[in-house]
């Protein structure tokens, strides 16, 4: 039977690092190519601690249904943290909890896009986003990332010129995949041009937590006087990824709508993960907590960052040094023998997975020179050997 | 500011059902509103047990991302409960796992149906499903029904008059919020249209386990030698709706694109809530507890009915026995004083909370004698206080 299906899933794909998961799913390949959360960064026994402790007290609250917008206590605890650590949040703004951050990407387009409508994303930037983006028949229109954030000038002509421009998705910490953070001067810029232009801000910011060095920039969303930015946080990162919690801090108007979406997609987020990370949040140290994970990043970034300056620098490859979160983005030389694509496949069958960049960008047919390593997944014994592998190879073909 | 909101929120509202939980949240109303399971048929022990031995074996497996697809495992124990119990699921078809069956209305709709397509359903039929059709801008064609199912000459005449139909959504057990289900006559006839007119059916059946009385009757899935139809399955009323637990079985084109789609909405389902119905359904005697709900719901129901019999039926209000599920549909009398809509307001006054029956046809402002209540969230008291109450106002001013 030949199936109608919709438009906006036609053209549809599964990501392009999901395909290469398949190769590193062989145990004999060394995968860079994963975003996860270092393993040993989950409060194992924090959790198993207290997910016995609200089973035991209040199992019907953890098993019955639950609001949409998200279990009280939780949305009252992050917003506290939030307003207190970042000043994110204004009376014009409410809480809800989703199922991850990528959810609110998703209803976040389904209240304000149409189909055909722009979205004004970084180039390179995070696919699953892009893929949310495109699930709803936007158009995107990719800015290139400068080692400060998006270029400014490509910005505006972009506002100008580009139709029905709903917003501009950014990453402003340690950017997927260029690790690259936008400096304070870019961010006031960058809202500056949305008030200008009447487009929204959505600004993600699942790495935040992570800094390993330098000091923490203001979140654009704290200098959103005129109610135009909404904000994904997400507990994937600083608590676990399996349990599927995010938030969003967002006007309220948009924010109703949002929460009319999210009751038709999944009614709301389990509750148990939600009571989990509320007790983990308010009862256990969590400063203290976010710390220990900074110390278990900076760790393996830097030991990532030495053997990058051992192995590939010499080859030619080059990478910009990042600040937190979990990516490094490799540039190969100017004048390589081999493209980047093509040094990406001899790079698995030589044992070792990136992720090729161009499968970030708003176009994957475009040109592109670079990839994105994970150091946060991999061992540091997988990470050398991996490492040392691409370097050799880059030395023989590049 | 004013936000420019896309069409498809325009006139998506909340629904009126939740708008009726603000009452029924005073503590003096009974409500006979809600559609929560039980809390008694939660396996509270059993999950708690499963629970912390998992975060003790396999925590990382229980907090680290996940497939989109859903746990293997759990995919592998559901599919082989669906093909050995109900003969669900072919060759042409696969199984993934969902953040409630509510996910499977939002992906499919997603998949299939551009703005402006015509999905037709059962009038009544569950708000939360019509709410996520809605969300696409769908159009909604309801076909009244009767005590064994759809009018078939309604729905044939929908499918020949109807422009894009792309969908017959259709509860076929215990429906929400009438009650009944479709005679096996009915589910081949609709199967046997569906064919003709090149359209699919999307099967919901959260309450198949729940029947009380009489024989089950196949599902239409069962039927699809054509690929034609998308099953939704839930845990819902059998393990838990707290955790969002749901599972599709549909033809693998189809699947393919809602999996991409997922990947883009929520990235995978809570993996411990995962792990632990895995768990449950394979290592626990899930038909004996399955068994033991039936009897939860037999003798509420049966209380419930009784006392409509009692109090309601002197009065003049009428309703269909139901061979399971957790709602009652009943209906005023022809030449009643008052309509249905005041007498659910003089009710709320009376302190006791139904939803009026116009809440769940496609168009709320159409005129509805009936309205439904709920007889698994009420203790005995409650239900016994509320339909008293009920009774007593109907005959006053009935």
């Amino acid at each position: 039977m030949e199936y109608l299906l919709s438009d906006r899933v036609q053209t549809l794909k599964p990501s392009a690092i999901r395909e290469i998961f398949k190769y590193a799913a062989d145990p004999t390949v060394v995968s860079l190519s994963a975003g996860n959360p270092a393993p040993e960064a989950f409060p194992v026994e924090a959790i198993a601690e207290i997910s016995a402790k609200i089973l035991q007290e209040n199992p019907v609250g953890a098993l019955q249904y639950s609001f949409t917008e998200g279990y009280p206590l939780l949305r009252t605890a992050v917003w506290d943290f939030m307003k207190n650590k970042y000043n994110v949040g204004s009376d014009n703004d409410d809480i809800i909890i989703t199922s991850g951050a990528q959810q609110v990407m998703d209803l976040f387009t389904k209240t304000v896009c149409n189909e055909g409508d722009t979205v004004i994303c970084e180039a390179p930037s995070f696919i699953g986003s892009l893929n949310s983006f495109r699930s709803y028949n936007c158009r995107l229109c990719g800015i290139p990332v400068e080692s400060d954030g998006m270029n400014l000038e490509a910005l505006e002509k972009a506002l100008q010129t580009e139709k029905n421009v709903r917003f501009i998705y950014i990453i402003a910490n340690f950017q997927n995949p260029s690790g690259i953070t936008t400096s304070f001067e870019k961010r006031k810029a960058i809202y500056d041009l949305a008030v200008k232009y009447n487009v929204m801000i959505l600004e993600d910011n699942p790495y935040g937590e992570l800094r390993i060095s330098g000091e923490d920039v203001p979140c654009i969303k704290s200098l959103d006087t005129d109610g135009i930015v909404v904000y994904a946080g997400s507990f994937s990162k600083v608590l676990s990824p399996g349990m599927r919690l995010g938030f969003t801090i967002a006007p309220k108007p948009v924010l109703q709508k949002m929460i009319v979406c999210k009751q038709g997609e999944d009614v709301h987020t389990n509750s148990w993960a939600q009571m989990v990370a509320y007790k983990f949040i308010t009862e256990y140290d969590f400063e203290a907590h976010l710390a220990s994970l900074r110390q278990i990043y900076k760790k393996k970034a830097e030991f990532c960052m030495g053997l990058l300056d051992q192995y590939l620098v010499p080859a030619g490859i080059t990478y910009e040094r990042i600040e937190g979160g979990l990516f490094i983005w490799c540039k190969l030389p100017e004048n390589a023998k081999m493209s980047m694509n093509e040094f990406c496949k001899e790079a698995v069958l030589n044992k070792v997975c990136v992720v090729p960049g161009n499968a970030f960008l708003t176009d994957e047919t475009e040109q592109c020179s670079s990839f994105r390593i994970n150091f946060s997944t991999p061992t540091d014994e997988q990470l050398e050997k991996g490492i040392k592998i691409l370097g050799k190879l880059a030395a023989e073909v590049l």
